[in-house]
């Protein structure tokens, strides 16, 4: 079978074309996909509102699972053919970030699947850094999934989230979902606000209460929820100027609204009622190496409801009719590419 | 000498005159002011701000020193003579944040001196539980300043300064100066940004750098001083949109912007550079009992130079006209009036 690769070459216009693969280079890895899924930020790309950042023709994708195919001089400790997934950041490793451990929100940060090549292709070069072994009884298919869930994994442990909170996630899209699966895994009761009637009905099967907020007053849904104290936690992850407007509402005296969503224009935002209730407002980022860890255990315990997130698994062939599918806001959580 | 009380009737209406005080209930104590501060809170009132919460007649004021002149019943431990000052809350014991502690930001709050009368009286009856004893050596004048100090001590202590630290003070009137000032003595390194040259005139005199934004560019300013990195806290306490614009410009990552001020409208707040940069917005207000021990401790002990800050001593009989003069943004920095 010839090798492949999704070219992204200007807003809306992604093709699968025949490549010549390159062989890893000294402290990388080559790895060969086997499932990779479409992400939002992809869809971004898609539409052209990353087009200052990515360099064309760009391959896409960073969400996968795979195994070893080739092993770069300078690396150790791998074998071709061990399943594996990719954190895909590479940090400088001098800025101040990174020199205090926190080389995830790295000042020169570098995302593998946008500022260089992604996993959309038959072969993929990776830093050996970024390389996650997998442990052979977990599901390919849901490894496709530890990325997103691994960022679901930092904004809770971030958001430091307690068994019995009262959790509101603002946005049900995979990574609200997944924020809400993990919340609900810590033991917290979870509510989900969202205004797509598909998404929602899939949280309601999931086993979250759902509110549209606007068929129903979402403030006094949590006021009464929760006899008039407000919610532990606030996730925002819907990055609209509604959510930044009602997330400070929503939570009780020294609650937390993590901020999860990435807002294009600073929105209007409540100082006043984070001062009255001593709120705390969280950036939260990508994730650490401790949120990878614990999303492949989650996906190896299989304690995640996973396939009811996975809408669709697809031949690399599909992609660009998922890719315009999936950004004219089809029903569809997560849909994966069987590269 | 007769009894007198400021009364405030109604925006920028305040007269001093003739009353009879009223013997303390069962667990209250009659304070007799010494000294009683005028905060931009009482400005606030003044200014006809707060008429919907004040019951009028009102007797302002609520940052004093005094000594205990009368005791009600059930009232143990205290002596008539006793040097006192007083934290002006008054929780209600049962909701949901004083059952957690919190009592300082209880959902039924009242705050003496707003939501009761306060100290510009020649005796001021409070609950008792509000009593905070002073020692002997310390001044009575600084002693005034104790409630300030302690909202310092507080949005210090929950903005986590630490010894080095890089510190941008946004705003400095006197709770931006002694916020400067504590963080300081914390051991940071402190900067603050003012648009008011007296202001920026006696924080340059206290040994603070200072930059005015209106002249010079502060986020090039703050990134010189930190190579770029971004100071580890910034404290938000202009309360005006622009500085709500530049806090999250001015933070490193993990770093943390405190929003001392209050703010009358939701301005717009980049939630897009606390994501990138995971900072923490953290709302804070008032103080606790800790909080009033630490400020007690600082007056004790002239750690700080509180005379620099009293721009003025003056009679009861001069409180309107300073009202009128520092609502009109006269230079002044604190004035108390000896009651």
């Amino acid at each position: 079978m010839q090798d492949t690769a999704a070219f992204y070459t200007g807003k809306k216009d992604i093709a699968v074309t025949g490549y010549t693969p390159d062989p890893p280079k000294p402290y990388e890895v080559q790895v060969r996909p086997a499932f990779s899924g479409i992400c939002g930020t992809d869809l971004h790309i898609f539409n052209g509102a990353m087009d200052q950042r990515v360099e064309l023709p760009h391959i896409m994708g960073h969400e996968m699972s795979g195994a070893v195919s080739a092993i770069g001089e300078n690396v150790a400790d791998l074998e071709i053919g061990q399943p594996v997934t990719v954190m895909p950041l590479a940090p400088c490793g001098k800025c101040r970030a990174c020199v205090d451990g926190l080389s995830h929100i790295c000042y020169h940060l570098q995302f593998l699947g946008i500022d260089t090549p992604g996993s959309f292709q038959s072969y993929w070069n990776v830093p050996a850094h970024s390389i996650h072994l997998l442990p052979r009884t977990a599901s390919l298919s849901h490894a496709a999934l530890i990325e997103p869930i691994a960022v679901a994994c930092h904004d809770v442990r971030l958001g430091e989230v307690q068994e019995g909170d009262k959790v509101v996630v603002l946005g049900c899209g995979p990574i609200g979902m997944l924020i809400a699966l993990v919340a609900k895994e810590n033991g917290a009761e979870v509510v989900v606000s969202e205004i797509n009637r598909f998404r929602l009905d899939l949280a309601s099967s999931l086993g979250f209460n759902v509110i549209n907020p606007t068929e129903d007053d979402l403030i006094q849904y949590v006021n009464n929820w929760t006899d008039g104290s407000g919610a532990d936690r606030v996730f925002e992850v819907s990055g609209s100027t509604a959510g930044a407007e009602v997330m400070t509402d929503l939570v009780c005296v020294r609650g937390a609204v993590v901020v999860v969503a990435i807002f294009g224009q600073p929105p209007p935002v409540d100082l006043f009622r984070c001062f009255w209730r001593e709120i705390k407002i969280i950036g939260v980022r990508v994730y650490e190496t401790c949120d990878f860890s614990q999303a492949i255990r989650l996906v190896d315990e299989g304690s995640l409801p996973l396939d009811k997130l996975i809408s669709d698994i697809r031949p690399m062939h599909k992609l660009p009719e998922s890719f315009r599918e999936m950004s004219e806001g089809a029903d569809l959580m997560k849909v994966l590419i069987e590269v």
